[in-house]
């Protein structure tokens, strides 16, 4: 089976690469010849994961219509700023030669402005019958350790759980587990508002605070996101899961979160310009404190930890102050998933 | 006010001392004559807490009927297995004086044998008004971390809300924040049955698996510990709260967790018998798992990885071909949170 991986930065490579594993054929698709030539040439993609070894069977390219031709399944792994016209480019090229292959989105994030989700943006973008068929693909996996071929599980979510299954049967091997769910919202909203939660989780442990704060900030994070998903129509159950709590773990404890490596710079006391300029790759959760803001205003729910991150992300405000002003909130009970 | 701490544990300690900072007159109520002696005149408990400073204030005794006089609360911090005849001796003590405090467990664990819930063992014990009053007090909360003031959230449950305030009144303070939740089963069932998955997180790291795999364990493992709690009555989004994924949470990626370093050891190829020598301190997962093991075929709910940690513990199986057996069952959906 022949699958499309469009994107190869970290995440891109490494799924293309365990694809090849599980005996697909694979062709990734980028927008640098000299990366490009680097993975066909050399097997290695060392801006992104400086140690390892890509399958030479992993064949990258610059052309998507090459890249596309008798593919049964396209993945998207590329930044969520990106989505929008790299969907246009690819339903052009189907609608050219017809073909109808299963659309897959690992990339997480909301559009700026729109705060539209991937699946939206794919709504928009392809004719109905083909954005259907869209699953989406989210959980605790940072790339280097599946690169090592660390444990893996992950959620895929479909609307139509028969092409979830279909993916989950693609991916499934010794290392790498995947679980079927058909919420949509509730996985994508998972995978785009941890992001947030994250960089509150580095400030946290640059400012010095241990693992009892580090559960707390995780713990009542999902619970935010979990009564924003609500009020967008998500399953709360969802947020338990892999591509909620579950990624949301993983973003907050490893040392290869871009959106930790953030906050833990913020923490001890950088500026966020120096610190997003040194980094070099996309920070997704600065863009998503900002849709996080402006959503939880428009759906009026209370969100006060996503809300400090903005206001120390966007307003300069003061991080002691606004650890301050969260313990001082009155008790409140610990299931209010309703309205505020 | 006036409450008794009975247990003079890391836990007991370190919540007797954040009660008199609160304000309020404490009693330490112990069963060693030492220990009692130390806190008293040296203001430490080293073999719990070698470093912390206990503040003076805090009165250690091995007087029962002291340490219960004139108590508005009786916060109970003692093992699992101490439970039942440390109730029977306080109920004792309270017939004869007709107090009535607000009891308030912070034990975490399963009875031997009964496999009842620290509720159930005071329900046994207790005439029902008092028992009706019981608050459980849960969640991410290392006493090594409390010690040092890092920033705490935890859940405190009742059937009656008022009671569950009134101990939220009590607790809270400028690091130190507690959320109140009427599912007391829940929360029970999360605090006590987390502490298999911690000696399963232990054992991976032992291993030497990463992040992603750790991330996996925990949000499987709430996923199997929800679904044996559904079946015993409680409310599944308990489990993404403070006592369930919360304490999970801290529990499996911090090294003061007992039940974490047991696993780890194992995983590193020591025996049971060794680690559990060498400890010198109660290790809770063990028998829980045994309680886990039997529960979950008495109520017809699949746990597979407490049941994988139960063979490593008492069958002495082992741990590759547990995780392979893991890795190699069907695909599954994600909520499937019915019976099986």
């Amino acid at each position: 089976m022949k699958i499309a991986v469009l994107g190869a930065g970290s995440w891109g490579t490494v799924l293309a690469d365990l694809l090849v594993h599980n005996g697909h054929q694979v062709m990734l698709w980028g927008n640098s010849q000299p990366v490009a030539d680097e993975i066909n040439q050399a097997h290695t993609n060392r801006h992104y994961l400086p140690e390892f070894a890509i399958d030479p069977a992993v064949e990258a390219s610059l052309d998507l219509e090459a890249t596309l031709a008798d593919a049964a399944g396209i993945l998207f792994v590329i930044p969520t700023a990106a989505m929008r016209i790299v969907a246009k480019q690819v339903a052009a090229v189907l609608a050219k030669t017809g073909a109808k292959p299963i659309l897959i989105s690992a990339t997480k994030g909301l559009e700026q402005n729109s705060h539209k989700r991937i699946s939206q943006i794919i709504g928009d973008e392809f004719p109905a019958e083909l954005a259907q068929s869209l699953v989406i693909f989210s959980g605790p996996s940072h790339a280097e350790d599946v690169a090592t071929h660390d444990i893996t599980s992950l959620t895929v979510a479909s609307e139509n759980i028969k092409d979830a299954e279909w993916v989950q049967g693609i991916f499934m091997n010794e290392y790498f587990r995947l679980y079927t769910n058909d919420d949509m919202v509730g996985v994508e909203l998972g995978g785009a508002l941890k992001n947030v939660i994250a960089i509150g989780a580095g400030v946290l442990h640059g400012l010095g605070y241990g693992d009892n704060t580090k559960a707390a900030l995780i713990t009542r994070g999902i619970a935010e996101i979990s009564r924003l998903g609500i009020e967008l129509g998500a399953n709360p159950l969802t947020f338990m899961g892999l591509s909620g709590i579950g990624d949301l773990i993983v973003t907050c404890t490893s040392v290869h979160s871009r959106n930790w490596r953030c906050g833990n710079a913020l923490g001890q006391g950088q500026k966020l310009a120096d610190v997003l300029t040194n980094m070099g790759m996309v920070v997704e959760g600065v863009g998503t404190a900002k849709a996080a803001h402006e959503l939880s205003a428009q759906c009026n729910v209370e969100m006060p930890i996503s809300e400090s991150i903005y206001r120390v992300l966007y307003e300069d405000a003061d991080v002691h102050e606004e650890i301050d002003r969260l313990m001082q909130r009155k008790g409140k009970r610990e299931l209010d998933f309703q309205r505020y």
